[in-house]
């Protein structure tokens, strides 16, 4: 348990999440989340998506901002790069889920953030979206992450760390196990 | 394969990704890619982080643009929303994957979109990440995307586009099949 008197900030409120924890044990109904984005085709391989409000708490939540995206292909398959490509939105995704889990991880067990950067890498062998050869997959062949931080903590506790987030991670769920994915044209 | 006096702009150059097709069938080699993306905390569950060069085609690629990405935590989560979480990340590369595959099947079936938008949502029941209940996953229980599409084709040429994105798609690979990932800390 995070001591309430820790000199220790990271800027995550883990009493917060201790009481909802608390409070979503007693009300599973209200864990019920629902996230939302929408993407609108512009041009080539371009499009533009926005993320804004989401349904959870039992109730639809709004935010004061849109947030907007870009998506494209790179020059090199003859697009135009007007936006990161989708499996780097993975990428994005992962690193950030996993870095956001390390500081609620740090703060749950009174380790001093000072900095924490991640590099994050897919492999893709391409021979797969292309057709060329059925038994590529289309997605990467495997993805690396690398996490330099600096904390108030030895190197076995901050890999403790790294760890525990990756137990408590949405998004590395998501992508080391399978997820239904209904399409459908309206 | 796409009449090259085909009337229909899609805006993808489907005569080079066959010209790529035919290349990286003759070079496999060359369609080995790595994609990147770099992940700093600034505070609590934000992060900042850019999406730069990648690997293929034999060589580092370089762009024009850095393209930049905030991610944090709602406000119901007792932080401060200054950007998407990050399962919206996910949902944005899924939604952009799928859309980018219609424009280029389209272009190559000789079909004229005039307008395609998506919605995706992804449902979670977030007693997983609390860690309330060690049976619900982390991540999404499951993701329905729903297209509607204006296009100068019968329904069931439409609905066999949006089959054959997802058959093509590197998200929708990631997202329904598991990934391999590897965190380590140096």
């Amino acid at each position: 348990m995070a001591d309430p008197a820790s000199p220790v900030k990271n800027g995550v409120n883990v009493e917060a999440l201790l009481g909802a924890r608390e409070a979503l044990t007693k009300a599973p109904e209200a864990a019920q989340f629902k996230w939302r984005a929408a993407c609108e085709w512009k041009d080539g391989t371009y499009s533009h998506s926005t993320v804004e409000g989401f349904f959870g708490l039992g109730a639809e939540q709004h935010r004061k901002t849109t947030f907007m995206f870009d998506a494209d292909h790179p020059e090199v398959f003859a697009s135009e790069d007007r936006g990161a490509t989708p499996v780097e939105y993975v990428l994005v995704g992962l690193a950030s889920c996993l870095t956001a889990g390390i500081a609620a991880v740090a703060q749950h067990r009174n380790i001093q953030l000072r900095s924490v950067t991640a590099t994050i890498e897919g492999n893709m062998d391409i021979q797969g979206i292309l057709g060329i050869d059925s038994d590529v997959r289309n997605g990467f062949g495997g993805i690396k992450v690398s996490y330099k931080i600096d904390a108030d903590a030895k190197k076995e506790d901050i890999e403790a760390l790294v760890a525990q987030s990756q137990k408590r991670s949405a998004v590395y769920d998501i992508v080391t196990n399978p997820t239904n994915v209904t399409v459908e044209v309206r």
